[in-house]
């Protein structure tokens, strides 16, 4: 589903909405975790069974970064987006194993015109992550700033 | 500089220590951004002289995931790191760009034992990056679960 381009102005407080399903793979799971989170229960199936969640599990950092790519997809930042900066609120309530597949809805908490700058503005959005049992297993808050529509 | 590995009782409030520096590279930026984070000013050379950086940048959540990798390197986590379950105030203060040569330094904020579960504890770790100018590019804060000794 590829929905149009949105500047800061058609973020409006209460807006949601979903992307596309993605399928996480072990193959990326140990690609991310070798370059970005070395931990042995992201890197090695086997160690991963005597650590905290007895098996192998997604990079935390790699599902926050998956999840921004799913919503990126759905076209409303094209050309719109000027960058995030800040995230508040991460948590990462479930585990993320192999063969899961996520997805991410977003819903606006708050819209901020820029006091300084007329041409852009800071929207609050979050995200919250959902495997194929409709278990949250993720949720996140960005600062993301917009070009408004001027 | 190798440090050995700490479990909970080990994270002192106040206890700082400090990453090796890493570079961070074009292609480096961009393979991150191709998977995790699309936007063009993160991915097309040309196309990020007209985004909001005016150059190519780093994405933030690579940033992140450096810093983490640093952090780990340092030995600290070694067979102590039960994984975290969630940031708090994540800023990204400054443009990362090619070239850049971050240190992470984390300080230790708070340090609560579980209560359902006496094997581990949770420590707030306030993370913060530094380019080669000495200027902040991100601070972050982790909510680390650890093993305690017992």
């Amino acid at each position: 589903m590829k929905l149009k381009p949105k500047y800061f102005e058609d973020f409006e407080v209460g807006l949601n909405f979903e992307s596309e399903p993605t399928l996480i793979t072990k193959e990326e799971i140990i690609d991310f975790a070798s370059k970005y989170d070395p931990q042995s229960f992201h890197l090695d199936e086997e160690a991963a069974k005597n650590g905290p969640f007895g098996q192998l599990t997604s990079s935390g950092f790699m599902t926050l970064g998956k999840s921004f790519t799913q919503i990126f997809k759905t076209g409303v930042y094209d050309g719109t987006s000027m960058g995030a900066w800040g995230i508040d609120e991460l948590r990462w309530t479930k585990p993320v194993y192999p063969g899961d597949l996520l997805k991410t809805k977003i819903e606006v908490l708050e819209a901020r015109k820029s006091a300084k700058n007329p041409r852009r503005g800071t929207t609050r959005l979050k995200h919250t992550v959902t495997n194929q049992n409709n278990e949250i297993v993720m949720t996140w808050i960005s600062n993301q700033m917009l070009r408004t529509k001027s």
